[in-house]
């Protein structure tokens, strides 16, 4: 298990000390569109957020009956997330409401009157100024507790949105963009940017476009990163979906006049994804104006005594509910990659 | 400023080092009766646990446009709740959404898909035994940040089903409850509570009769009370509300074959409560099969710049949103009257 630097290579550590958790949980209706993610069961994906938002706080889910308390399919991430939290405990774990189908149980919650986003096959449906002035002002108010904060998603079918994003913006980023998929289901989420696309025109703004094509958590988070990355470093937790969310941040910022600190942003995800031979989570990066701290962090599950779990090794999954900062945060605390696959397997054992 | 023990008058102060906060915010529809409760805008009662919320929080409201940025009548207890976390912070603010009228904007909440309450004039209409249980669970489930918990409310005519809970469970304490008013209008009160306990039956179980005449902050935190306080100390931050809900969890732990851990338990109010001529909190508590460590703070407004603060010296409003334990809190780390005082004019000056 090792930390590098995504741009150089060179062995890196996450800050040390302690961190708050925060969660930006978001439906978008795209993951509806069959086949496009499998961050979920089938049917079930616009509760995921949810279960994730349940599961990273109580190590149990409350809105899914006893089913969900079995894994289907590939585990999601959120096992990393939580047991890096029984390693070493966050001061806090938190969720940001930004448009959830039903409010996590038991579970600390900011709302802010954010409802889920509509497929961006049809268009998104979003006052996307007001999502990111919301993100803005939360900024402004959130108080932090330790020395710093990890700023973690989970928006199933969210890199379809990414991509969409950034392309409605006009960088040149296809394919760039990472998925839950080993393969990839390149003609579903295609054709559901293509569908996304086709509802911008070039002489639109850069809200009127994100309105049409983007999702909840992208905005609010580049609002929220703008103004608290002045009052302290704040570690984006997520792969090409945060990358994205940065790129959003850099556009929109113009449009209020104050650029992000970029010396307290770091954006932190899992080998999985650094290495992935179907994104490239880089490129997207390198088309910031500035070069942001950007961490990768190894983590097998080679030695697994479950085997679902070693899925991951083969490219499910990758990333999400902050794993790859989580990965890096139980690093740079001393443990290693022994340390956190039995911290996940006793979770899995006592579902 | 000063705090003592309510039974014995002794000097005592609060357990030193970091406290978690919690408010259990409630609406009850008994709020909406016409003259029963001044905790809020006439009109606009079941927003107050939702503003007090936010106010403790963010120091700023987001569910009442600018209106209730403006103190109207006596301002809300939150204003000492808020001065003292801004002296000495606690470790975390949240709020536990035990049936309200809307979600506390950028605030962060626990949810337990419970709804408010109806009036218990035609019947509270509540699963006592539902709500009794998942504040079982959440005291088995809650992460404690700091060194104790102080565990606050906000429910607008509160004091009322309070008194309604203890009479219906056969406890002969007739005029022991408390008012945020100075004059009580006890004729309405008196007769919401008669036509409460006219729904019930003697031999109806203790579920059935809180099901008709309790609350939900009632019933959820005696649960909680008797599960958290076998994992960590707690202070209930409250007057005679706080003090019923200690009668409710002595009464109900009988069904679960589990005692609340007393050595665990403290109740913390204002003086304004204890030295209330309309109200007894020292005999409610003498009713419990336990004698818990009891605590009011002298506190006084008197060199106020703000006039209207001073009604509270009058004997408005007296308690509410953990007030007293508050504090107790600030005394005992070190802050004194005049320290709180500024604060408090400070937030009001700025608002």
């Amino acid at each position: 298990m090792r930390s590098y630097n995504i741009f150089t290579g060179d062995a890196t550590k996450i800050a040390e000390g302690e961190a708050d958790f925060l969660l930006a949980a978001s439906v978008t209706k795209t993951c509806e569109i069959e086949g496009i993610t499998q961050a979920g069961i089938p049917g079930k994906i616009h509760l995921t957020p949810t279960l994730d938002a349940e599961f990273i706080v109580n190590e149990k889910i409350f809105s899914l009956g006893e089913l969900a308390e079995t894994p289907s399919g590939v585990p999601t991430p959120a096992l990393i997330t939580r047991a890096t939290h029984n390693l070493k405990p966050f001061l806090s774990i938190e969720i940001l409401n930004l448009g959830l189908a039903k409010e996590p149980q038991y579970s600390p919650t900011y709302s802010f009157d954010i409802t889920p986003s509509d497929s961006i096959a049809t268009g998104a449906n979003i006052n996307a100024k007001e999502i990111f002035h919301k993100g803005l002002r939360f900024g402004r108010q959130y108080e932090l507790k330790g020395d710093y904060l990890i700023l973690a998603e989970s928006t199933p079918s969210g890199t379809t949105t990414a991509a969409a994003s950034a392309l409605a913006l006009g960088y040149e980023l296809n394919g760039c963009f990472s998925s839950t998929f080993k393969d990839v289901p390149n003609s579903i989420r295609n054709h559901t940017i293509a569908q996304a696309l086709s509802h911008i025109e070039p002489n639109m703004s850069d809200f009127a476009k994100l309105s049409q094509v983007s999702d909840n958590m992208l905005l609010f988070c580049a609002g929220f990163l703008i103004e608290a990355s002045h009052r302290f470093p704040i570690v984006l937790a997520g792969g090409t979906q945060m990358a994205a969310c940065m790129l959003i941040a850099d556009r929109l910022q113009k449009s209020i006049d104050k650029k992000s600190n970029s010396e307290n942003i770091t954006v932190a995800t899992t080998a999985w994804v650094a290495k992935d031979q179907n994104s490239n989570i880089k490129k997207i990066l390198e088309n910031l104006s500035y070069t942001p701290q950007a961490i990768a962090t190894d983590f097998s599950f080679a030695n697994a005594k479950i085997p679902i779990l070693k899925l991951y090794d083969e490219g499910e999954a990758k990333e999400g509910v902050g794993a790859g900062a989580c990965l890096a945060y139980a690093f740079a605390n001393g443990y290693n990659n022994e340390d956190l696959l039995e911290a996940i397997e006793t979770i899995m054992y006592g579902m």
